[in-house]
């Protein structure tokens, strides 16, 4: 599958890095690819500097987020949550019609501290404002719930055995992100319906910051029982 | 312990009743007891009449609000959301100061239909908004997280083998309900620190409510898995 991903952090390299192991033939996307590629220092994260990290994915095409997903499948909404909307209009309306957005983003707003806050919640989500700003794209929730180590790898967690959630106003694309979700490893996903219910998974990340902090490891999700 | 259970629908009826098995001395309280004791048809949640649930539970105690807790330890309220600082002023500052006042109740707007969605959220909380309005009383969030009938019964999905979370801000409140809990038969209890970790448990609710629908069934929890 030809994929592209948006955000080149910490998560965006996580994933893109997986899928190029997969076997996709995958693309980053970032604002400026040269300012990216100058930087020397860590990110604010705490991330190495990209270019680091390029040196050992080669194989991965980095572009502004304007050049990115020509003849692409599916893109992965790996942004920050306040910047999510606008690299996906930087992409541009025309390029991401009638394609899957894979939307693992939350919308944090790290203002106030940690915790942080949501800046969209209860009876709106991040997902259904990109889905507004998209209108001809077909996104789907899922991921935004672990750690991006675990994302990719979810069985590295108890074999496996804990929960990964999707939803999406499109079942193709939901099937899509599906079969990804079961190339990474998760056995265990629910459909929780349509795009709406991606207010439930990004209100449920608060309760994951307080399980990171009660465990002291972000290697920490929650299974399904009933 | 002696417990006043606020509320007298289909959770307060279920947590006063399992108490009471328990041993604990529990009375119940409601706006109007004559009221309620008149009631001949179902509630509007299709519980039956109260005074039919009383026949069966002839030795907890209906008080009106104002009259709740003389000697009581310990306080749950077991209210609708939009009532419960009401119901609590009701019991009045004085009779709750120093005690412990274990919240079990939901946030829950329902006014734009079902899923509903929160009243408060995010960066506030129904159990930090109690607290503020009885800041003598020591406020545990627990239970909220799950339907009625699981919230007595833990053992009746997977041998128990799923989690309960607690928060607040009394770590001696805190042991209080934790003990509660045990004696219901909860097994994974998870202290997420302070109260206003409510806001987690709170916004969670929204994802049982899409589980509730996925699954087809209230008796659905999750299991935190790290």
């Amino acid at each position: 599958m030809r994929i592209a991903v948006l955000g080149t952090g910490g998560v965006g390299r996580t994933i893109a890095g997986a899928l190029a192991t997969l076997g996709h033939d995958v693309e980053i996307g970032t604002r400026d690819p040269e300012v990216l590629a100058a930087r020397t220092e860590p990110d604010g994260m705490g991330n190495p500097p990209f270019s680091v990290w390029h040196a050992d994915h080669a194989g991965i095409v980095v572009r502004a987020f304007g050049g990115l997903g020509e003849g692409v499948d599916l893109f992965v909404n790996a942004t920050m949550g306040t910047g999510s909307i606008a690299a996906l209009e930087a992409v541009g309306a025309e390029r991401l019609a009638g394609r899957t957005i894979l939307d693992i983003s939350n919308p944090l707003d790290f203002s106030k501290g940690f915790p942080p806050s949501l800046f969209v919640s209860n009876t709106d989500s991040l997902a259904e404002q990109i889905q507004a700003a998209v209108p001809g794209a077909r996104v789907v929730k899922s991921l935004n719930t672990v750690t991006a180590a675990l994302m990719v790898d979810p069985l590295a967690l108890a074999d496996g055995e804990h929960t990964m959630f999707v939803c999406g106003n499109d079942d193709g694309a939901k099937e899509e992100v599906t079969g990804l979700l079961r190339e990474l490893g998760w056995r265990h996903i629910v459909d929780l319906g349509d795009l709406s219910a991606a207010r439930a998974l990004e209100m449920y990340v608060p309760l994951w910051l307080r399980l990171f902090q009660a465990t002291g490891t972000p290697m920490v999700n929650v299974s399904v029982v009933s």
